[in-house]
């Protein structure tokens, strides 16, 4: 099958400099502080995004090492396939995250909950809604069974 | 910013053959059945998904026709800022759904609420946590005023 690509809309600007430390999920970085700078050709597309409380930023983890099929997450202490972690190192490594918006400023979107890399790639934005996005699940695999997992990262994934 | 590519790591069987019709978001799309075929390779890291009740599926929008950074979306009748609209018509044309998991056998992944056209690109899957994905929100924009908006596609974003 045909492979496509991908171009940076902008990069997204955080308090960590390395996956140490860093918090693994946007819920688990409750008002880290970070900007988003979409590059200027596609500020237009801003446009009414400042109605939105949430935005989901899709971007590129563009330090982590390869992948392995097999991975042990940060939240737990056995190995996982790692379609069933949201582990960074994956085939197609785009990480998602549901970040809250404090304000736009021209081509800048200032944010919390930022759990990325400082300088991590954007590709891009889209309005988050609970109605697309929230749904209950009576089962959430492994996952159900940590009590007191990792929240922050560490560099097993990392170069 | 240097580019990215990005390799599909199997298809998605839909009964939708083309963007009319189709739901524009799983939500929409209660009970469609969908398969995940994953492709070989890629197989080892469906361990431990099934104990997940639903999944994000993150593919390649393939079929649509470049993008603009105003659009109208299926939901509203007046022109939006792209991000702030979940048009598949984007820079970089990624879609994410999340979609209810039935079962799995060998590389199919047998789903419910499948949105997204037949013969999608599957880029990659996560598995679904309302820990990690679901947040309470007070403003969602232009979508807030929607009040009875249409819930599938026609060929506007369409080749």
């Amino acid at each position: 099958m045909k492979q496509f690509t991908v171009t940076p809309i902008g990069v997204i600007h955080t308090p960590f400099k390395e996956a140490g430390g860093t918090p693994i999920q946007s819920a688990f970085a409750e008002g880290v502080e970070g900007v988003v700078e979409v590059f200027e050709e596609y500020v237009p597309g801003l446009k009414d995004v400042d109605g939105f409380e949430r935005l989901w930023l899709m971007y590129w983890f563009d330090r982590v090492a390869g992948h392995k099929l097999h991975v042990t997450p940060y939240m737990d202490t056995q190995p996982r396939g790692l379609f069933a972690t949201r582990a960074p190192s994956r085939p197609n490594p785009i990480g998602m995250s549901p970040v809250k918006l404090d304000r736009i400023e021209g081509n800048k979107l200032y944010i919390r909950d930022a759990d990325m890399l400082d300088g991590t790639p954007l590709l891009d934005i889209k309005p988050y809604s609970p109605k697309f996005d929230y749904f209950e699940v009576s089962r959430s695999g492994w996952m159900d069974a940590v009590k007191e997992g990792s929240r922050t990262a560490d560099e097993r994934f990392h170069t």
